[in-house]
């Protein structure tokens, strides 16, 4: 048995439930799987329908993008995931889909306000949307830029990875992270029905606002933070 | 056997109703049902997924929140569960989710208007949107408050909690109550049906207007009240 | 055996379809099959839930509206079936649901346009939506009463039953039939998508136009009609 | 066994795709696959329900339009596929439904503008819709008429069929193509996701624009032509 096989499980686990979870349709998504002390990450093949995945044709790769271990070619996201892994030491899975209304507020230019406790519970600002990348870039190694974009838009706007586990890479779609693969794609469940429910209310009410900041700090402290008491 | 063993039962069942309904994603959604005579209620534990709920991990709680019986913590939301069972005698179960559509009237702050007769077969007004609380009660002992929260915008407005069995807490997401457990899932998805059938509403026709009293009365009588003819 | 127990059956398949194709929630919709010669139609029983529905437990009414066959009490919308079977001899089969989006076009209290082939394929005209009816109406036999304001409103358009099998009630909700249940069943299900797709149409265009006449001569002839060379 | 076994037995797991996918209703939508070499292409049967299809069940029609075996009558489009295998000699398959969303966007006469990375994976340009044909070729020989207005649409274009795989014929629905039938069907469901995400991000954002050259070319050339790097 591979000594990679905890994260080839837990990645297989976490890529199975995107097209379950209505996030993903065809191949239109990854996720990844990291063991810190091993410096390796397991991440989803390119282009192989999800039926027939298995932990097995999960791809192990180093934080420089190099293939470790694996028979088939990793993800064409790989290199996005392995910069955000080399700069970020605390989180441990990553996940990259098209889900629908994620992509949109991606294509449509737009930070997704925060309307509710359901942003809230989550985090207290707005989901970012990162700029295009500059054309020399875009021309350059893209994939390894696209991960470069991700945390300098966080760094410009003074947000930690920590607390915010997602972002919209602008005119594409949706990258989101965590602790785990798992909460990776827990992570990106919940930012899409953030987006759906976020365009919903602008319909709903095009005079809408954003939820006061005492409603933000108790629902994001209830389920986050030191005195949290959420969950078991 | 527990002799809270019916309680622990109806709410199991009611709780596993909210994500076959498609009402709740994950743990975002809890039900409770009350046995008014031992003056407790049975409710879902904080952040268990449906997958592995069962009767046994459900909590008994009294109507001041105290918890009876039961290993598990119970829903964050519980305090808001025993104000409204220890104000509301008639009602003996409760239901929170952030359906999709409810939470988004909620996140936008509006009344859902009384635009048909499916909305007029469970209620002749408005469903209510309470504004959001002050932000020392937010402060204070929020849940406990968003209890009040509820029962002052019913009092305020005139409404009989009796009959209108359903409102939405402002920038957070619905309640809905009723005799059981399962009425008040079954109110949970009515709201969600209403509410998305009123954004279409007003998009199809921006100078749409509300159903006139003599249809409301109509379908409202004709499904509830003395001289009901809905039903066996 | 019962001598209807073919109208038994067949209504009662034609019910658990609704369900199926997402027309109904709960017990929000029914759908009836007549036996011309018998007299006597058979229609779901108010309230049941699909779940514990039976071909025994379709109550077996005549055409005036009186009860012939059953133990329970016949779906609410009963005398609305009967008016339309004993107007309109060439129909077999009756629907209604409050399926979300020909609902909520109801609501608004517009025509549907034919705006693509879809509609086209199924008749040559828009959708029409009939009025709410007088007060002292409602008041009086109100169902029955639903079932006049169909006829009526088919009637001052010069509109034929045969060929227009769908019509709104205004602030209510869909009605639908055709030569049997299962045909007016289908013909919820199309309305439906031709509901969605036309508000989607006037979002995706606020200036569209409906189809030209050509066009809908084409499809609504290569479909239905003595030259059709749709089907087997 | 039919020396048409291989086409009927890919016909007919392609056009079981269709509802799966959730992109046709009861039977308002087709596949097709050729073989070249046989000059003829195996072609669902008109109006026969998805349940009861089987590979037997298909027809197998030369590139003239002609029945060369089989018992059922084909779809009634089978003449705009025999026009475009007879014209496109690079094509295996063809896939036409009315998808809701794809619809919509022919309904309301609009190319869909390239708004993302969705899109680029897939092509460099808009999804182009082909203006409703003249009155007198609707009158003659219509399905042949629209397999004309199909390609002419992209030659006045000047765009290549083996590039751009979809279209929308305006007022009507979207056709696709492609090396197979399955590649025709994932390009059916990949046009309703654009067709879906394109409408959202207008509405998210009114001033929205399309994707940079920059990036379109990226996408496009990492998932097609002769340096890709997507998929094994």
């Amino acid at each position: 048995m591979s000594k990679y096989q905890h994260i080839r499980d837990a990645a297989y686990l976490a890529n199975m439930k995107l097209p379950n979870l209505n996030l993903v349709i065809f191949t239109f998504g990854n996720a990844s799987e990291a063991d810190r002390q091993l410096g390796v990450f397991a991440v989803k093949p390119s282009g192989v329908p999800y039926e027939v995945l298995s932990p097995a044709k999960m791809v192990i790769v180093d934080f420089d993008g190099n293939i470790v271990e694996g028979d088939l070619r990793p993800s064409s996201d790989t290199k996005t995931h392995a910069v955000l892994y080399k700069h970020w030491e605390h989180i441990g899975g990553i996940c990259h889909t098209h889900s629908t209304y994620a992509t949109s507020w991606a294509q449509a230019l737009r930070d997704i306000p925060i309307y509710g406790t359901t942003h809230a519970d989550h985090k207290t600002v707005d989901v970012p949307c990162a700029r295009p990348m500059d054309d020399e870039m875009i021309q350059g190694d893209y994939e390894y830029q696209t991960g470069f974009q991700i945390i300098n838009c966080l760094k410009e706007r003074g947000l930690s990875y920590q607390e915010v586990e997602m972002i919209l890479v602008g005119n594409h779609a949706p990258f989101t992270w965590g602790k785990t693969a798992d909460k990776a794609v827990y992570n990106s469940a919940v930012l899409e029905s953030i987006a759906q429910m976020a365009l919903l209310t602008e319909q709903i009410n095009p005079e809408c606002h954003r939820l006061k900041q005492s409603l933000i700090k108790k629902h994001y402290q209830r389920k986050n933070g030191p005195d949290s008491y959420y969950g078991q």
